[in-house]
């Protein structure tokens, strides 16, 4: 019998579908990378890029020459032009702004291919300051209320571009998802005076059954309404919600076991395309604090990484519907991903 | 400048990023279709679905046997089951019913690859008729509280067989997206006492320039703020809030704009994957009608059509944020869509 799940968090039915595909899954298509054959990202392309926002490497190089570590540019096809403001506005029946906000792109490294799972902890590590100093430094730009931490790693999964790199949105509205798990966090607060993610990470803890990893301060599992085969969550297993605010150690251990978690998927389901989102606080900052709106969002906000394998095409009516059918049951998603064997 | 429009059916912002792609598109990929040598929806392959629900064709034709113009079978691997009872209830901290159902097929027609736009008037009018009998037929199980019929055209657009079909599914619980447009409507009304949907099209038809084609009944619009390039919305002209309840005319005249409208994107974008989706009512009929909260769901929902190409991977990150970027402006591609010629 086919089980409808209810999202907590996004309140939304997911019909797990068991019959649909119980096994589990390995992706069976071919990884595909649209080509590109003199690669804007690669060490010694710095010149095709607008120029460098932040970058690693040694003392004494000079921006946008080679020798870096990690590059943050911004994108040269930004979806948002960063200078101007929003200049919100009626237009007769509609309403619309100016697209205002900042589209950067982070170059996780010069090599041209490297999967997250094979890279040293040191580079996943650099990766994750590198998110949040870009952050901080977004976050104290008012008019930006929201900035987006992304990847897109395959074609199928959206990257246009092969090279492993991060994309960095700051956005003049919060995203639609993310206000509406505010609003449920919200919701959940007011009832309980208790966080949802909270309550969702003991009953997690308790039963363990869609668990995938725990480090010291963060949590992997694969959520009970998990929309696609292998979604993973990764939340911090004490109350915290804002991802700028994390202190070193715990970005820290957020890079392991954000390189954990890429390991067991890369081993269990060879090497899908993915795509990983962080819902992070609005930007809290400015003149949003003034109102009240935000007054107990460090009580009932839980930031967190969702992480969406794109293992199947997913059936196209989603898209217009936001009604999921999901062939793997968490738990036989979550066992897997335990049960894999990768180096430490 | 790139544009933030606010969509207000949806309640979401959209990035309209014409500097991205500001041409008319073709679609540049090839069109993917799974394998399937023996198609168990082609004409002497009754066998291999399940016993019929019902069929167009001439009289005295046994069922499941060929001969056929249009068939109906539950889906071999339904999403969801048809027999028992929804039992809603608690685990622990989560909310999970059982997964019932009615998850049906629609084969169009019995050749094997024939797009909408080339099938005859009277194949699509027997189409649409058959959509609204499935509906009605459906909505006399109090079990179901909502019944989608969507249409997946191409593997990128999650359809896993070419032979031209429609799926039925009967859910429930109503999906999100329209529980939420439901919610949109309601507060329009409460506001203003109009339709939000009638108050659109009313500014639509004024500027016209995101019109693609009108009929007698039915209007087709680029929505304002547009998800995807080219997508497009069907609407009666005049309220109207269950496509169940629309009179034969109208239905015929619904065959006709889907009809002029297939025909349009097939000319002006090449043979793109796409969906389609319908938003018509809940199922009001049974005991949801003795709660107060249908009461005035005849005048303040307003049923249609969403149909989406994906000429693009949209950008991955939208699962995770719900946050579009769409790089074709609505009214350059009403435009385009008003202009290519096709036949009558």
């Amino acid at each position: 019998m086919p089980e409808l799940r209810h999202d907590p968090i996004q309140r939304r039915w997911v019909i797990i579908a068991r019959e649909r595909g119980a096994r589990p899954l390995q992706f069976q298509g071919e990884l595909r990378f649209p080509r590109n054959p003199a690669c804007p990202f690669c060490e010694g392309m710095e010149g095709t890029t607008p120029h460098e926002i932040m970058a690693l490497g040694p003392d004494g190089r000079q921006p946008n020459t080679p020798g870096w570590e990690l590059r943050v540019v911004p994108n040269k096809f930004p979806a948002l032009q960063i200078e101007g403001e929003p200049d919100r506005r009626g237009v007769g029946f509609y309403d619309a702004m100016n697209g205002i906000g900042a589209h950067e792109v982070l170059i996780e490294t010069p090599r041209h291919m490297l999967h997250m799972a094979e890279m040293s902890p040191a580079q996943m590590e650099a990766i994750f300051f590198a998110y949040q100093t870009r952050l901080v430094d977004l976050m104290k730009d008012p008019r930006f209320k929201y900035v987006l931490i992304f990847k897109n790693y395959g074609a199928d999964a959206g990257a246009t571009i092969a090279h492993p790199h991060t994309q960095i949105i700051a956005t003049p509205v919060t995203p639609r998802t993310v206000s509406d798990e505010l609003a449920s966090a919200r919701d959940h607060f007011r009832l309980k005076e208790r966080c949802l993610f909270c309550d969702l990470l003991a009953q997690e803890m308790d039963g363990g059954e869609r668990l995938v990893a725990l480090s010291d301060h963060f949590a992997a599992i694969c959520p009970y309404a998990s929309r696609f085969p292998y979604e993973v969550m990764v939340l911090p297993r004490r109350h915290a919600h804002d991802f700028a605010l994390e202190p070193a150690e715990r970005v820290r251990d957020l890079s392991r076991i954000m390189h954990v978690v890429m390991k067991r998927l890369r081993t269990a389901l060879g090497d899908p395309p993915f795509n990983f989102v962080f819902h992070t606080a609005p930007n809290t900052n400015h003149h949003m604090r003034r109102s009240n709106y935000w007054d107990t969002i460090s009580h009932d906000w839980h930031w967190h990484v969702e992480i969406l394998p794109r293992m199947t095409q997913p059936a196209g009516f989603e898209w217009g519907t936001g009604f999921y059918i999901n062939p793997m049951a968490p738990e036989l998603a979550a066992e897997h991903l335990r049960k894999v064997q990768v180096e430490a």
